[in-house]
């Protein structure tokens, strides 16, 4: 749809109003004596599920209040249609694992999409205080050293490449195979990461991301981060992907090219 | 040695001073644009080596002027003898691939030794500006959320713990089979954390680290600052590890039996 400037200020702002509040809400639980608590008891706590959803909540608020028309697709509350022809789609914690494990490596992830895909993307990392954005004409990161412009690395091949993947164990035994095809050419590959692994694309501090299974929720904010960064997000087989699956990330053409040759080899 | 309450405030306020030090130089190249310079230049600039260097000469900078007459043992400029018993043990960036790939998961680590082993240590983590510090009667952390004292999990077992480790290929085949041993009873396995993973232990975060093929300079920051935390460091057979090698770090006695059992069947 055409986005007036208008609109993408609001939109933009909007978008940042929401990485606030869900900054503040999943780090009330993060790190706290209550992810360690003795998992034996019967009332277990959840501190993942509890920060998931508070932060969603919140961020479902500010959306009732400035954009009350938009769609909404979020992992803790499922989906809501609009009128706008706008649907905003929201991980309020990417990488629960990550989260749950004290490291900075989770995210909140936040994305405004039209009938195309999305238009619009935040990756939010709290504890650290980093934000890349991207989409609308912008492609910013903000973080411990101040601001700076998205822009992947300069092209090379893979022999030259650093890979990331959440997990070793990627996906079902067929696309693990497939993923290991890739990373034995690739010269660095590393695991970990939960969303951190896009924005780093993004940054041009790595060259590719493959993993599988992945939620619209997962990917949606990555995609609009990367590509207005320069790189390119699809499927396994080159196809648009906003909708999650089988994901690769890559900083160049050439590059997507080579590991998609290998995926599918 | 026997350390009077002056000479543990000169040491602790020395080892801060080191770190400063160390942060301000590492920061200087990371996420640079000289890191993602075309490879195939003919005459490659070494970013992670420069910083290393830089960072390291930093500190051997003001070890001179603060405390001559220590010995010194780092990663990139050797070993040099005191007269103290003491001995400053330098690693100016652990991680170093974790710090070419713009991960926030590598760290500058910097302990001070007597003939027993650490028993003071820094694990800093410049880019999150987060600081872990242990020994000395000291066991907090200063980050993004503040202060707080430094103390392990509550005790629990494997089947309930989360382990870490840099790779999922741990060391030789023999090593990688005795740690797959451990990694498929835990509750959760994550990789890719460099020191990171030995911080969030003494974080109360995670449960377990194994790691083989360490360095003095790895280990012993580690070991002061998660001994501080309540936790225990040994080698694989559950011996002192000062010097490196094969390591695990675990939250709790009970559980640190349990894993060396396991690595030794």
């Amino acid at each position: 749809m055409r986005v007036t400037p208008e609109l993408a200020r609001d939109l933009v702002a909007t978008a940042h109003e929401l990485a606030d509040a869900a900054r503040t809400a999943t780090l009330q639980h993060f790190r706290s004596r209550d992810l360690t608590a003795d998992t034996k008891e019967t009332h277990r706590f959840d501190p993942v599920t509890e920060a998931d959803r508070l932060s969603e909540a919140q961020m479902r608020a500010i959306l009732a209040r400035r954009r009350p028309a938009d769609g909404i697709l979020g992992e803790e509350y499922g989906a809501v249609c609009g009128s706008t022809g706008l649907t905003w789609v929201l991980d309020p914690i990417d990488g629960t694992r990550g989260y749950l494990s004290g490291t900075p490596t989770w995210g909140v992830l936040i994305s405004v999409r039209d009938a195309t895909g999305p238009i619009y993307g935040i990756i939010d990392q709290p504890y650290i205080g980093e934000r890349f954005e991207g989409g609308l004409g912008r492609a910013l990161v903000r973080g411990p050293l101040g601001e700076a412009p998205l822009a992947v690395r300069a092209p090379r091949a893979l022999n030259e490449a650093i890979l990331f993947s959440t997990f070793p164990e990627v996906g079902t035994e067929e696309e693990g195979a497939a993923f290991r095809r890739v990373a034995r050419r690739a010269r660095l590959v590393r695991y970990g990461m939960d969303c951190y692994a896009y924005a780093l694309v993004a940054a041009g501090q790595i060259d590719l991301v493959i993993e599988a299974g992945l939620q619209a929720y997962d990917v949606q904010a990555p995609i609009a981060v990367i590509e207005a960064a320069g790189g390119i997000v699809t499927d396994w087989k080159g196809r648009p992907a906003p909708e999650g699956g089988r994901i690769i990330a890559a900083a160049s053409p050439a590059l997507h090219a080579e590991a998609l040759q290998l995926l599918n080899g």
